[in-house]
């Protein structure tokens, strides 16, 4: 593949590029809370969107535990639109809003297999503190609104 | 990352494992017919799903037309269950079985963004012909039903 200049359409979100290693922590009303080490890395090709991939691990054992993959487009006015593919047999497609070095996004329709759990929505609020990327991801189940479900926070590295 | 032993349940699709690089064309009612050099890789993590992804360039440039990110799960009795999640602002719901050396899928719902071109539906077929796995895909679009899109074929990588 050629190298590509980033393309200026994503400006606002050249905050996000480049691989980030930090560690996280569960919780859901329905499980017991847990600590996860996570890999997330941004990319771009020169068009309209960044390349997202993302993966968890168990901090003892390195044993692996979620992944997911997809692209955050953006589509003008500060407007964004986040796809994701999820191993768990989910697809999001999420709306929402660069502001800043933030980033918020809701679930305006989720993709289901007939094996899925019943993930009915997630919300992800992304940003940059400083030097420390953080998230906070909020999920919806089958009689569950929206609940915090996951935080955590990262640094840049050169890997 | 630790190194994972296939989880048993991916046996039938074992053969897909790899690397793979080749070439393919392009044609659909609404344009010209196009080809295009692809790479497409299929790993595991010791989970009894797939990780995919994929990405193509144009011959002559090397400039980068599409890529795609997803997982594909076994969830028993050779049914399988594609996610997707494509840049164009399209999320794929993929239901199907592998039988020998195919796989079959059919998009059981798509989500797309706003801003997403209106495809209405994917098949997709993959399948390994001695050495050389190939695919064929068909797109569905508001106004026109599934049309032969793409097809494609590979020789095993060890990059």
């Amino acid at each position: 593949m050629i190298a590509a200049d980033l393309n200026p359409a994503l400006t606002p979100v050249a905050f996000l590029l480049g691989t980030w290693r930090g560690e996280g922590e569960g919780q859901y009303p329905t499980i017991k809370p847990f600590r996860y080490r996570e890999e997330i890395r941004f990319t771009h090709n020169g068009k309209t969107f960044l390349i997202y991939t993302q993966r968890t691990e168990a901090i003892d054992t390195g044993q692996p535990l979620h992944g997911e993959a997809g692209y955050l487009r953006l589509v003008g006015d500060g407007r964004v639109e986040f796809v994701i593919a999820q191993p768990i047999g989910f697809a999001e497609i999420s709306l929402g809003r660069v502001d800043g070095q933030r980033i918020d996004v809701t679930c305006a329709s989720v993709g289901r297999t007939p094996t899925a759990k019943p993930v009915t929505s997630i919300s992800r609020s992304l940003w940059l503190d400083q030097e420390t990327l953080r998230y906070e991801l909020r999920m919806a189940m089958e009689g569950v609104p929206l609940e915090r479900h996951l935080e955590a926070s990262f640094r840049r590295t050169n890997a």
